[in-house]
């Protein structure tokens, strides 16, 4: 359970207030504003607030007076040709905010898309909980050979229960002595009134980078899409994929119409190399072609015969 | 009157419709929401939508669970906090978009600020307006002497008359041309049919800088107040100060305690150079202190002066 | 001539004088630094200092002690390696500056582009001189009727001498106007001495958007690449794309190893949708496909045969 | 010792290597290029490129065909001017790029600054180093009790002792378990060849926060400004500050008149708020103020005071 029995009575009281608004509203959305959609062991994605729907892309687009909509199919036959040929400013026109709870290790990764908004939990200023991740058995990838940067089979037996093991004794001893160090804990009582504490702002570096750390978030859909091509990709590392995923599900109640778009134009696709669209025209010609002749290397030739559907 | 009767009877359908929201609500913006605010002869400034208030501020400066504002006094303490030590995170936790009409010359100003969300309305694809900006007669600012980049008494009689009189011929006249190029008119009929008609992206280019477009622009509220601080200054072109003005009357509707705040310790205060600071100090230590023993250049002692209100 | 004996006797002395460096250095590059490659009819761009060549990219992304390079083939597999599964920070870590002198309606597209430092000629501060853009005759293109956004036929005949001549004659009047109000010349001379002459800052939205501007425009590699892959395809307009071809020969002196990655992994290629990946798929498979079958518009059946070099 | 005997002779290597070049140079810089300066017990900084100079800025500020340097009382009164008024885009044409070890805590921190490049070595793809930061006992700060983001006193005794060597060993403890769970060892050398080994992406999260990171960093010398006014100020953590202040030396030697420009209208000044102005006002003109009758706060009256050299 990612939240406490307090966080959910804020939630909850969050979610029973109403007001009236002549803002783009979209009722799939706010059904699940607030709500913490779990992530992990610990984690969570939640909906603060957002701007805009699929109408407002299209409404930047016309640079309407109005609403700027005109029959359905029109609107979603120009966030179609929008995403195709890559105008992307109508798309900056909606935002939303997110509050995220995430490993240290994972917001590391995360922090590195600028073109957010964000404002973390202060650990300077206060006491971090004792939380941590620990990865499921079935996600405890052993090092990938081929791929030096990705994971290869899954560890089983003693080798999995050991890592485990020192996954979470590690991560509970280094709280414990961040506690002492602190002299303090995270309810906010002393331990020992004899002694001072060293800064919280030096003490957390005791914690490993498994400690969950939380963060607000805000991003224009645009960037938002950006991120998630990238991070919902199979290539990105499973414990930030999660997150991604969670937030295209959230996507695809937000702005239905430019996450269809998104599918078709983005991730659902292939991009050709120069080399690899010869190659294609000349299966097409009925042409034979193999790797040695193909000019480009086992591994594209592999990754485009799989993504042609042709893998031998 | 910057609007036309349709585009008036857009925006109060717009107006019109309501729905509930769970999220954060400013009904003192709301009243005001898609109204066109007047800008210069034929410009405007409209709030599209907005996201977060005051205490969105507040709930991501504690990265809190629920709503996050505890008494309005502690509130207000924490974003004069913020904004006093320049924690600008938080106050980016805020969005708004605006549709703004504005000169050409002014919009290529406007633009440097990067950190902005921009969809333009294109000329490549649409037949500009025949609506072009005229000073004023009490704007009609001669070339300043001492400020090479700015203007000095106002031009009057024969000399402004001339003036204007150029002005709203040649912008007269370009457009005359434009359309003639374009074969073509802004109601979108033909003048000759056996005319082809030059390209809407090549027959722009004899428009004047005065000429209105039209854009939606959406920006997070700390990068609104730095864009405000610069534009709303003094110093800036009057042609761009009264659209920052118009906007700084509606952040004061929209977050009235970030922007009493902004008031306080960035737009009414003074910034002291390391010898301006010396200065004061000698002169609160009762020391007598000259321009020329001050280390201060004139035009640098002449401002200090100003700002201690101590102009002789 | 886009320049002046003056300015050419400036930039001659500033190419007469070398100094010995530690850093990465250029000889193709260095060749043409500071001399102007003429663009249009009196425009440039004009390479004014660069930092980091294709080793660069190679070092930043071994986070390497030293030169950070291997074999030449071993680099060059690296940077093909990175430009394919876009990694694009080693390419941010080099970076070029330019002067570019450019009609203001070709620097209106042209800074939409963020990511860059920009610092241009001031129309406040300074007179603009009598320079415009008129284009060549083979460039005179018709409003494309398919693409609102585009041009058709070149126009020809009267027509096509009646738009040259509107073109330089509203220029010409405009600039005489610019001068009157100003009560001032290029050359610094004054016309009256009777009057005071209009702000600069006002004056200048007298001109036509054709005239020139000039600035300086410093990017890195990664958001050089992604601007020319917008500005130098097809759809960009002639007179921005000019200048991004301009720019792609001034990259190929300077990052060989880098040019060739882009051109073999995003220039070159095609990316395919959802929709066109199971065209291909089926045609490889010897299936007929029709585009009525396709689930593809006209348009984008069109686009695909193109690409795939089988335009009926 | 930050660096091994291995990396010493790589850098010696680059060190030995000059060319000619027709850019802007700066000895005093290319005297350190490549050389580490060490910070806290095993960082440091070292610059690795550079372009432009103080010159650099003036040219960009006047648009220049050449040099565009006049005298250099006129240049340094043009970069003064520029920082006062407060003129960013000239400074923005000079930029530089440092190759930064780091404890990972510290650069959490240093990332938020989004407007710089940033290539991190990666420990998805690599082995960490056995290298860890512990305080030196006169940085052992208490938490601070008034201010809740910052340090007291300094430890002593046996808290400190106590502190320190938990420190130590725990950061010994998980790297061990970091090897162990990886199967793999600093050297490349295989544990146990039974063993498959956590995939590296996963290991690494048993690491504390004080183990270090490199990262190659690249910015413009306007956002370095902005960073070191942020971070080498008192109110900035100690261990980021000692980065920042080695950055200021380094930008000392680089462009040592905007450098002074800096110190006298950023670093060196004070900012007064609207109230705190009206203070100086009433105190410059011999009225009586007290805190209570100043509409300041307890701590704004203290800071106000102290910044004007009157503490009482």
């Amino acid at each position: 359970m990612p939240i406490t029995p307090e966080q959910r009575a804020e939630i909850d009281r969050q979610r029973s207030q109403e007001a009236a608004t002549r803002r783009a509203t979209v009722p799939a959305l706010e059904a699940i504003l607030y709500e913490p959609i779990t992530v992990l062991d610990h984690g969570f994605v939640r909906v603060i607030d957002y701007m805009g729907d699929d109408s407002a892309v299209v409404q930047a687009a016309r640079v309407s007076y109005g609403r700027g909509t005109k029959k359905v199919s029109e609107d979603s036959g120009l966030i179609k040709y929008l995403m195709r040929h890559r105008h992307s400013t109508p798309f900056e026109m909606c935002e939303i905010k997110f509050h995220v709870k995430l490993p240290i290790f994972v917001a590391r990764q995360w922090i590195r898309h600028r073109t957010a908004n964000v404002n973390e939990y202060s650990a300077r200023y206060s006491i971090l909980d004792r939380e941590f991740y620990v990865p499921a058995p079935e996600h405890l990838g052993a090092q990938a050979v081929v791929n030096r940067q990705g994971r290869g089979d899954v560890l089983e037996g003693e080798e999995a229960a050991s890592v485990l093991a020192l996954l979470r004794s590690d991560a509970e001893a280094v709280y414990a002595h961040y506690e002492e160090m602190l002299n303090g804990r995270e309810d906010g009582t002393v331990i020992d009134p004899s002694r001072q504490g060293l800064a919280r702002e030096l003490a957390r570096m005791n914690l490993t980078l498994n400690y969950y750390t939380q963060w607000y978030w805000k991003i224009d859909l645009h960037n938002l899409l950006h991120f998630l091509s990238l991070r919902a990709d199979p290539h990105a590392q499973y414990e930030i994929r999660v997150y991604a995923e969670a937030m295209l599900d959230v996507v695809k109640r937000w702005v239905p119409a430019v996450c269809e778009a998104f599918e078709e134009y983005r991730l659902g696709g292939a991009h050709l190399s120069r080399t690899g669209l010869s190659v294609v025209k000349r299966l097409l010609a009925g042409e034979p072609v193999t790797q040695e002749a193909s000019g480009l290397s086992k591994r594209e030739w592999r990754e485009l015969m799989e993504s042609l559907g042709r893998a031998e």
